[in-house]
This record gives structure tokens, C-alpha cells and sequence, in this order.
């Protein structure tokens, strides 16, 4: 019979493993709680109302659907049983396996304080970024109705938590929507008075880039209008603000951005059939400190397990994991982004171009393609943005309760 | 000080009013409980996953944005005080008007049966076309997982009610989504078997075209493996399908596809100053028979009241309106549609780029354009559907609950 891979999660990582298992003889399953694979790192923007949420994803089917050698389930995992080799789904299902990748992604890490969450958000999901779009619009909205005007100043401050890429870019966003696309309109408030703060706990913006990068962040912010607060710790998020060591800040939207939280290792040490990657996984890089949480790691990881597997298939032993650094970038807003490459590191213009055509290359779907660079070419060329719609689909509030489940509840081997 | 007129909703009708008003010396203000204009023609294309939902909608301010007497206000009007002229709001406000006008839009009409809105939605507004298409797509998920055969047949049968052109229309698109669209997607099922049904109370589809129009789209539908049951009257609708005169049919998805209600009149007799417009209202052609619910009728409503409106505030006495009707055009599918055009009728292929043309011509936004034209040039060159994700936010059952209020809300002169 042939062997059984199940893969669970089609993320970065998921995916890369599913099509590196392309031509192997083996029955291999994909298991997602959703019927579409995310482009993440394009989140913000669907927040932002730069994209639509079609956009920036792809259906697993679609993605899938010449591998005939793969089934895809649109499941939840509620347990693994590693005794048995088999997971549980929520509608009931067993799926028996000899090989498990678990590739579930993470959730935003709020340092112990999970109350947090409730009143400031983190962008994880389709859904929720939706939701978190409908927030910032309906704050402007709400704004130019209320007569207090120290009301008024609530609603027109956002407060983004975090200075690392995810931060940086939220804030360039936030900031291009509200002094560039909604400043002619409305007729009580001027959008471009709105208060946009990114408060970062340690001394610099993008800790991880070298050299000038984090200080070419933090001016091109400030030119922009957002106010940088750097050694701003947070103390309390409450629903009307947050308190910082320095002070109070009254705002009605708070985001966070900080970091995301895994847990388990690359492979588990008493389960070789078993494999965790993507934002799931701690994996320590050549210079012995974790890897971050971006998709190249993850498809890195997805590409060698899968031909990890195709080795173990056929009787080999894998080599070991070794993840290449090809370089990050990020991209603060207009005519601006930095860029830290192996022999590159580069501000300004350059960057912003290259963040852009690498974010196109990557993109799946040539559809997503073509509608992403039409939107941000439309947006470019006239300070439009094309999603700026306030959709909800029951509940009013953006909530965090559709953030990929913890990774920690596969590492116990038990039924429901 | 300036007359002050508020308009109530910013669909067809309540946006052709506006923008008649441009150059009017008055303090317009528009109340829309959403923040953007919706297409609603194309509506159901977002329900079968050919459409985004971003790509069919423009923010009200962005399509305001230049009209300078114009205030816009997200907020939902809950009573009319015909007696001081103000409305009141959800927010709590009170705008006082000299003239109002009401183009509050319809509900589906379910003929006295509201209990079968749970179990066959209709679909009214973005959110639920959204959610209509995650039930949609889940049910091919579902039956994908499912053992049992008869569980399988019902989660692929999909039964439309009401063969006017949104039934017609959308029993094309589904049959090209389970046929085209989804056929190389699944292992367990072949999409191409899903059974659509499209059940009509009358004699004949699209009752109100004329000579071999109706009978053309029967026969493209029924090509295209759509089962059209003609004289077969709803008996009963529950959560495992519905009951015809002719029988049963167990479906996992059925759709209301049939007529929408309205009540008040344009003008209203006794409040000179309140005008009715769009869905909200029944207007009698020259034939005698009341106008359709078409986006058609309530733009030129729309203009008309906007200048009915000027020759009032200058003194003058306004011609009363007629309807001009310029046609109507309804697509089945692929290279086929029927026109029903004043010197024109025309199927087949003819009709369906005329339906193209004139659906792309009519959508605000050059950048909706853009995005609309390329989703279906795509969908025409590759058969694959680029909005096909199963998005929810919190509720995962569509609702009929988010359609436009009640018209006869605003008939009572009440405080709430």
C-alpha cells in the first residue's frame, strides 16, 4: 500500500511540502480549516483597504488541482494520536498516517497578557483583516458625526503596537489612508489630522535590519506624520486606549504588531514521522538564534521536507535542514521601503520597487497577480483605494478567535 | 438659510438623486447605513464566486467626494417625524429636512411564507452574497468528506426559486461554476453532477420578455444541465429542501430568486414634501402595470426627483414622471444571453457581449471596470473563478437579516 502523508495546514510551508511531493507514489493529504491558501505578507494592505480580500488568495483546489496524488480537506485537526498515527478532524473524520507534517502556522504572541487581545487585534486572518478594515473606516465615519471633540480625537488616533516589519508597514499604510486617500472626504473632520502612533518596547524600528535601515524607517515615518514612539513598553490596553511607560494615549483603535508566538522543533525528536514547520516550528539558524517567522522560512522548510520525505520514501537519509538567508524587505510607503539583502542593503525608491516586484513574483495565481499590480498601480496613480468597504458579516468587532489555533495542541497525543 | 434635503440610502435611486443635486443651493445630506454604492446587478456574480466583493461597490464619499453641499452620513434612519420633518437615527441624531427622499431599497418578497427566509436566503446585499457563496462552495467541501450517498446527493443539490432574470441568471452561473469552474478540483466527487434546479411557479421563465426569449433561455439553460421545472409551485421549505406541488426535492442549498416587495408610492399624497423612489416604491408604467424593481427605474426616479427638486426650491411646478424604458438584457451563461430592447431582441451571443458592455458601462469606478472586465476576461479564457474563498465573519450561516430595511418603516410618523 502506499505510505500515507498527511499534511496539515496550506500555508507557506504546508503548500511548498504538498508540491515538493509532486511526483512521489504516495497518498497524500492536505488538510485546512480554510478552502484558500493566504499571502500574509500582503495582509495589511486588505486591513488598509488597498486590496480586496480576493486578492491576495488562492483556492488550495486551484493551487492543487493537476497533483493527482493529493486530496484536500477542508477540516479542522482537533488532535493528533501519535500512538495510533492518526489525527481527528472536527467533523469527525480519522485520517491514518505514516508521515504527519504539521505546518499550523501561529498565533500573535501579547507576552502573557491574552486579555489584550480583545481590544487590540493583530492582523492573522482574511476574516479578521476585514473586520479590522471595517474598524479603521467606521472610526473616520463615527468621527465625522460625534460633537465632543475630545471624542472626536479618540477616534481619530490609532495606536499600532510593535516596530518590526508588520508595524512599519501598517503604520506607512495607515498613514498613506488617511492623509492621502480619505483627506477630501469628509466635511466635519480633516482625516489627515488623525493621529497615527507606532510604539516600539525596544530602542529602534526593525530590530532585526542592520546599519541605517531601522533610522531611514523611523524619519521616513516621522516625514509621513506618524509619531514613532521608541522604549515605549506597554503597560494596559483597555477598549478606550492604551497606557505606555510614558504616559496615557486615549485611542479607539489599537492594533498589535508584535511578535508571534511557536513552539515545537523542526522534527520531534521521539516521533521522526512527524514534522512541524512554518511559523509553528523554533528552528535556530547558523548563527544559533531562531529563525523569524516569514513565509521564505516556511516554504524553505515546506521544500525540504519534502524532499526529506521523497528521501525516507525511497530509503536515503535527508540531510540536515539549512535555511538560506536571500534577504527581507519592507516597505514604509510611498517612493519608500528598506531593503536588507545578503550584498544590498538599500533605502528609498529602490526598495520600495524591489518590495514590490518581489511581493508580485510571489504572489499565486496570475489573476492575484495582475489585480494586485492594477490595484497598487490605480492606487499610485490617483491616491484611490479600491477596497474601502466597511463589510461585516455578523459580528460588528474584529475578533482574534479566528487566528490559527496554537501549534501546542498538537504536541499531546490524544482524542478529543 | 438653505433648504435642507436628506436622502435615505445611496443605491440607484438615492445616488441619481445627489447627483442631480450638484449644482443646487441646498444642504443635501445622504443617510446610508453602509458605507459604499453597491451594483446590485452583479450581485449574484459574488454569490458564485466570479466576482469580489470590492470589485462591485464604490465608497459613497469617494463617489461624492467633489459635490461640496453634500454631507454623507453611515448611519441608519429608524423613524420619519413627518409632523416636525426630522428623521431620527441609530446613532441618535435628529436631522431636520425640507425635503426628504426615501429610496430605502426592497426586501425579497417570500408571499406571506418569512420562515422559509431561514432556510432559502435571497440574495440582497454584499455580506450575504458572501456568505451565500461560503455556502455554496462548503456544500462541494461537504460532500467532498461525506460517506454516505445520499447525504452526497443532497449537499450537490442546488434548488433556485423563482425563474425571473436573477433566477435565470444565476442558475447559469451555477452550472458554470459546478461544470467549469470546480470539475478538476475534488477525488471523491464529480462537480458536474451537482444537480440545479431551477423551480418557476409560472408557465415561463423571464415572464416579462417577450416572443422566444423565455423559451431560448429554457432550452440554453437546460444545455447547460440545468433542470428547469416550470408550473411548480413552492409548498414548503425546511433545512433538508423544499416541497413542490410536484414533489420533493432534497437540497442541502436553495436560493430565493424570486420577486422583491415594495410599498408607498413615489409622491406621498399627504407629505408633498417626501418623495419615494426606487424599490422603495410603486409606480404604475403607461401600461398601467407598476414599474420593476430595476436599477433602470430608480435611477431615472432618481433624477427625476433631483430635478423636481430644483424647479421646487426655484418656484417652478415639475412635470410628472415617466418612465422611459430602454430594456432590459439578462445573461444564462457563456455566449448566451437575451435582450429585450425597445426596436431590438435578440439571444445568443449578441445578447451576451450587449450585456457586457452595458453591465461594465454602468458600474462606478474606473477602477471597478478595470477589475470587473479583467475578473471575466480571466474567467472567460481559463474557466477558473478568482473569488472562490469561503469567508466568513463570525456567523457562518447567511442571514437574510442584513437586507435594506422594511419601506414601511418610514410610512409612520413615529419616534422611536
Amino acid at each position: 500500500m502506499a505510505q500515507r502523508i498527511v499534511i496539515v495546514g496550506a500555508g507557506f510551508g504546508g503548500l511548498a511540502t504538498v508540491r515538493g511531493l509532486r511526483d512521489v507514489a504516495a497518498d497524500v493529504t492536505v488538510i485546512d480549516r480554510r478552502n484558500y491558501h493566504l499571502f500574509q505578507p500582503l495582509l495589511y494592505q486588505v486591513a488598509t483597504a488597498a486590496l480586496g480580500a480576493e486578492d491576495i488568495a488562492v483556492p488550495i483546489r486551484a493551487a492543487l488541482n493537476g497533483q493527482g496524488n493529493t486530496t484536500v480537506l477542508m477540516d479542522e485537526v482537533t488532535a493528533v494520536d501519535t500512538g495510533r498515527r492518526q489525527v481527528s478532524t472536527r467533523s469527525g473524520r480519522q485520517e491514518a498516517y505514516d508521515y504527519l507534517v504539521l505546518a499550523t502556522g501561529s498565533v500573535f504572541n501579547y507576552f502573557g497578557h491574552a486579555d489584550w487581545a480583545e481590544h487590540a487585534p493583530s492582523i492573522k486572518s482574511l476574516d479578521n483583516a476585514r473586520l479590522i478594515r471595517g474598524k479603521i473606516l467606521s472610526a473616520f465615519e463615527r468621527a465625522e458625526m460625534v460633537q465632543d471633540e475630545l471624542a472626536r480625537r479618540r477616534l481619530l488616533t490609532f495606536v499600532l503596537i510593535g516596530g518590526g516589519a508588520t508595524g512599519v508597514e501598517l503604520a506607512g499604510a495607515m498613514s498613506e489612508l488617511a492623509r492621502g486617500t480619505l483627506v477630501r472626504d469628509f466635511r466635519h473632520i480633516d482625516p489627515s489630522q488623525a493621529r497615527i502612533v507606532l510604539a516600539e518596547a525596544g530602542s529602534k524600528l526593525l530590530a532585526g535590519y542592520p546599519d541605517a535601515l531601522p533610522e531611514y524607517a523611523r524619519h521616513s515615518l516621522q516625514r509621513m506624520g506618524v509619531e514613532v514612539h521608541l522604549n515605549t513598553e506597554i503597560k494596559a490596553i483597555d477598549d478606550r486606549g492604551v497606557t505606555t511607560k510614558r504616559g496615557r494615549i486615549d485611542a479607539a483603535t489599537v492594533l498589535w504588531c508584535a511578535g508571534v508566538k511557536a513552539t515545537p522543533d523542526l522534527s520531534l525528536a521521539d516521533h521522526p514521522e512527524i514534522f512541524v514547520i512554518g511559523d509553528a516550528a523554533v528552528v535556530h539558524g547558523a548563527d544559533g538564534k531562531p529563525l523569524p517567522g516569514l513565509a521564505a522560512v516556511a516554504k524553505q522548510q515546506g521544500g525540504y521536507v519534502a524532499r526529506a520525505l521523497v528521501d525516507r520514501l525511497a530509503g536515503r537519509t535527508a540531510a540536515p535542514f539549512r535555511y538560506r538567508d536571500r534577504g527581507t524587505l519592507a516597505v514604509i510607503g510611498r517612493h519608500s521601503g528598506v531593503a536588507n539583502l545578503p550584498h544590498f542593503k538599500s533605502t528609498g525608491v529602490l526598495a520600495w520597487l524591489l518590495w514590490a516586484i518581489v511581493h508580485l513574483y510571489f504572489l499565486i495565481g496570475g489573476r492575484n497577480r495582475l489585480a494586485v499590480f492594477l490595484n497598487w498601480a490605480w492606487a499610485w496613480l490617483t491616491y484611490q483605494r479600491g477596497s474601502r468597504l466597511i463589510l461585516s458579516g455578523g459580528s460588528a468587532e474584529p475578533s482574534n478567535t479566528d487566528s490559527p489555533r496554537k501549534p501546542e495542541e498538537f504536541a499531546h497525543g490524544q482524542h478529543d
